[in-house]
């Protein structure tokens, strides 16, 4: 089976590798890339997807580029000790020679979805406003869309950039709990699930062997990645959180998930955390089970996620 | 060492349990029981400690009622599915025979830490109402008690009456905020710990054995939160909440802890949850880390708690 998506995200060194993914993988059928701010600024990601799929020979994929800040709060300045001012590790890159498609990331969502009803997946591995501004274009893609499937969030995991909150939801919370509640066929892959995936130096060997110039980039930009992990979490390797979403859509067997509710915190100190209200389970009040069911990945078997990802791209 | 202590309860089964653990263990003084509405109302509460004291033949031990509500919130009906309408089980008790000291439990509390500077430990297993109006009437004692330690909150665990809170602290965020970041030294006892601890049928059958009359109520209430347990959590046991933090104090080497900043949310869906952000850990913004450090349990090696408390009471 193929699956056709839109990948929505902001590469950022995880995501150029689950980018990979999402051009190689013959039951990929990649309609669009859209961008947002998150790891980088919005046109710097822009440009590293325009210029990933020209380095896979693929710049016949459409990048339309979107959200440059969050909807209701002040952004927070890229985290460039992480994916480097470029968002690829700070290495040299080459020059583009592609443009962005001249609609705005919603607008693409919105057409795209809608010229193939019931049969794309929206694929968000940065923060959602895109998402988010695309349910606001067309409330009615809810029920056109097959699946959205999220990176982020995390349930027992603790967060990232906050201690209960992951780093896409925090950076746009208002949009999070747009998206998450929705009520649209939704996946939640989140922290408990990606922390528990380490890509490996020998993964990336496999990885730059396989993809020729592209795998240059992801090579190099990983070392960057890399020496993050090693200084602040003191993990030789690193979480590939991005590709954990193309991994749960092709190998849902590697995942546990469970049914439930979801709900975002939007502010106060848990801002941007997610709440997951098990199916069926009762508790002191009603309320945090008043949201639509959704999906959440809750563990996930990490080595074979990992040498998931180095297969496909090895 | 003996430990000058003061326990704050809304005797509840599990509370029953730890006051009859602090009624005899001889590293324990007993300076008071203070009392808030929680489990059960705050009268109940009060009928429930006297009664206790007397079945332990320690009715020279004061008891302080003290918080009928929480300081802001609209308070829930209690839940009388797990602890019974009576607080112990709906099983027939005898009648009390003493009174409740004359002063309020906040006042007692005062007091009785300010008469014993740099000695008293207040162990607080419900609503942390009475510590909050404690600090209210004098501020001052954050210097002169010796230790808090409260059971409540989790940390990485999930919530047992939310998905993120636990249930004194959802009973009254307003004062488990005050209490938790006053800045004195304390110690989080929450469910990370006492989740990891199952009290069996057959340590309970050696508590009843050993504890005379007070075992028959110990025994009779457990078997009714033992349904409960059985019914809604399909365990067949009880996490014996409430003796932990006396576990805590005795028995630190039974448990995993960590220095960090605690927060308490207020308001909104998480409203409830304790936040810890560990000692020197970087996040996006300082504001986690903004609140005194603290130390919070994130794990016990539950089979030895629980052998513990049947030891002590059997």
């Amino acid at each position: 089976m193929t699956h056709p998506i839109i990948f929505d995200t902001d590469p950022g060194v995880d995501d150029a590798q689950a980018i990979a993914i999402a051009l190689r993988h013959p039951e990929l059928e990649l309609l669009g890339l859209t961008t947002t701010f998150g790891n980088v600024d919005v046109e710097v990601a822009t440009r590293n997807a325009l210029l990933l799929a020209q380095l896979a020979g693929r710049d016949d994929v459409p990048v339309a580029q979107g959200a440059a800040a969050p909807l209701a709060k002040t952004r927070l300045p890229p985290p460039a000790h992480i994916h480097g001012g470029n968002g690829l590790g700070d290495i040299p890159l080459p020059a583009v020679t592609g443009r962005p498609d001249p609609r705005c990331a919603a607008q693409f969502i919105v057409e795209t979805v809608n010229a193939r009803p019931g049969e794309v997946t929206l694929v968000a591995v940065g923060p959602l406003g895109n998402l988010a501004g695309a349910l606001q274009l067309d409330p009615g893609i809810v029920e056109r869309v097959k699946r959205v499937v999220v990176m982020g969030g995390s349930i027992r995991e603790g967060g990232n950039v906050t201690p209960v909150a992951e780093a896409n939801m925090f950076n746009d919370p208002q949009a999070a709990s747009r998206v998450l509640t929705a009520g649209w066929p939704l996946t939640l892959v989140g922290l408990d699930a990606t922390h528990r995936c380490v890509l490996t130096p020998a993964h990336m060997a496999r990885i730059e062997t396989g993809q020729g110039e592209l795998g240059r980039v992801l090579a190099g930009s990983y070392a960057f990645y890399r020496d993050f992990y090693q200084t602040f979490l003191g993990i030789d390797g690193c979480c590939p959180h991005d590709s954990c979403a193309l991994a749960w859509l092709l190998r849902p067997d590697l995942f546990t998930t469970a049914r439930g509710h979801l709900n975002v915190v939007t502010e106060g100190v848990a801002e941007g955390q997610t709440l997951f209200a098990p199916e069926g389970r009762a508790y002191a009040q009603e309320r945090w089970s008043h949201t639509p069911l959704a999906e959440a990945c809750l563990d996930a078997n990490g080595e074979a996620v990992s040498d998931w990802i180095a297969e496909v791209l090895g």
